[in-house]
């Protein structure tokens, strides 16, 4: 077999949460042996997780986590994938690509294993168009273009912060839905990339995801879900908010469509619906809160947008329920630990989290 | 040939405007000719227009226009597609597909020609999902769904007024992007339909459109361009900025992607770059201006927005050009005419143009 090109292989790094081997990477090794691994293992430290010969990996375990980030280890959720967002705060590369390790390689129409990663690396290097809608997609695929009365000051675009990539075979339902429609399976192909309008907020799913560290890195958290918490499976939800709403501010595109992955198993939707009834309906206030969320013109930077909104978290969801309250806190703890892992430079470093 | 089931035939006209034989409905026959067509006859009245045998058809020149409309008839734009809209206004029928005659029937990538009439209904009779994106685009198509993260209060959608549908080969490319990329012809099948979300604005191209009248149809007006105006080929682009924006306040939905035709030429980009190169540079100034439109709550009839955008026009376009004074005049002359032949059933009616 003829080795893909490795598109960015210096600047990118994968990151897999897990509490397995991770056999799946066979599946996976041509198009991922030439990239770094960050595996944040969750759960029980003393188990040890099993990496397939022939790939340059970094692993963390709770314990690593606590060593490295002392009382501050609070933000990163325990016994839940949104431990992954360890893996952003900790890489020193400019790009991610998380996966889940129950996604495997899809196939495209024509039946041609699809290189998801290489796809996700041409989303994000080429520009977003969130000002006007394009009714041939991705203006910037071959064979596709602006058309007639797209304006053409919009044309130049914005720099791609995040691509969203979805899934073949198993959706991303909720519980109910899980429970209401067992069989049902993706097997639509939508040979499609484009970018979620400024002002529109979506379902952000971790499964299959990649993104710009430098550009909204510090905005990546993924909440504290699991151990301990009233809530899990929101973990990428609550991201997908925060990222949209401040890339919506700073001038940022976001990605969705191509490429899709094999999504293998469906999670228990017992097990879901307990995870996420208490989401299901903050949700209904949430998404208000998020379509109406505005920054001062001062945050002008990723951190002083997050400080921003964890503030908003704190007056306006706090009244919800006295996890975001929690939630707000560990928003900050959050940024603290991402800077201090992080040391700015140039201008991008604000002391104090002050505003410019 | 199976006859294909006739949906919604005693509910929808087929509007065509065209100054040449109809032969290209040949093509379409098994899947038009159950219904009702309105031509409207561009260019010389005294040239008689051939319509194939065997359909149901009432045909309007520029004599019958002036002699319904009377000098409301200056409305109405002469040598130019956009006179389509006369047959919008004079339909009795609820819906309007609306189609070219250099669009033929095209085929999906199994190689069945699409019932693209067929595929407009049935996005027009399923709900919109405008306030929040889905990731797996219209959750209302077989084997699709809402996914998770997804507020189950805005589940329901709204109701869709409009139906845009793509091309493929010719795509409908601007002048300058024609003269660029002379070559460039559409072979992306995207098997997709998506709501247009809400505040996000986009290029509606009149080759192949459905809309519902009831609910859309005053909004739907053409503008004036052709004979006598300083711009050409942005009809659609006039009524697809108004529509939206219109939609967006009622909380209607408009929807693009599926179905796809055929488009066989491309028309002359020298000719195209004359008509169009006033609005390229007017429509830096018009897009900005139909962002921040917004509406007085007393606006809840179609007929209301209407007035009040040509009010809004007059005032923020018309120091752009003396033409939007015309066009803003035009748009009250229009919501009369229409009116006129389509005499308020109830409570839509509002004596006097008066906000509820």
């Amino acid at each position: 077999m003829a080795a893909p090109t490795p598109l960015l292989k210096d600047e990118l790094d994968i990151v897999i949460p897990t509490i397995r081997n991770l056999d799946f990477l066979e599946m996976w090794r041509p198009f991922f042996q030439p990239y770094h691994l960050i595996i944040v293992q969750d759960g029980d430290p003393s188990k040890t997780i099993k990496v397939p010969d022939g790939f340059d990996y970094e692993l963390y375990n709770r314990n690593d986590i606590n060593k490295i980030l002392g009382p501050k280890a609070s933000c990163i959720s325990f016994k839940d994938s949104a431990c992954r967002c360890f893996g952003y705060m900790v890489s020193k590369k400019k790009y991610i690509f998380t996966i889940d390790d129950d996604c495997f390689v899809a196939k495209d129409p024509s039946g041609k294993e699809i290189n998801a990663l290489e796809q996700h690396i041409k989303n994000i290097l080429s520009p977003s168009t969130p000002f006007f809608f394009n009714t041939l997609y991705d203006p910037f695929r071959d064979g596709a273009d602006f058309v007639r009365g797209y304006p053409f000051s919009y044309r130049e675009g914005v720099p791609t912060a995040v691509s969203h990539g979805l899934w073949l075979n198993i959706p991303d339902y909720d519980a109910p839905t899980q429970l209401v429609k067992p069989l049902e399976r993706n097997t639509r192909y939508v040979d499609l990339v484009m970018t979620i309008p400024k002002g529109t907020l979506f379902p952000m799913c971790g499964m299959n995801l990649t993104f710009d560290r430098e550009l909204i890195g510090p905005a990546m958290y993924f909440g504290l879900m699991g151990d301990g918490q009233p809530i899990g499976r929101y973990d990428d939800m609550w991201a997908g908010w925060c990222i949209k709403v401040i890339c919506d501010h700073l001038g940022l595109g976001v990605k969705t469509g191509l490429p899709y992955i094999w999504h293998s198993k469906a999670s228990n939707p017992f097990v879901n619906l307990k995870k996420e009834y208490k989401g299901i309906f903050w949700q209904e206030e949430i998404i208000p809160f998020f379509q109406s969320a505005t920054f001062p013109k001062g945050c002008t930077t990723v951190q002083n947008c997050y400080i921003e909104l964890s503030k908003q978290v704190k007056e306006k969801l706090g009244k919800l329920d006295p996890y975001f309250d929690k939630l707000a806190d560990a928003m900050v703890t959050w940024i603290e630990a991402w800077d201090e892992l992080n040391p700015a430079k140039g201008s991008s470093k604000l002391p104090n989290g002050s505003a410019k």
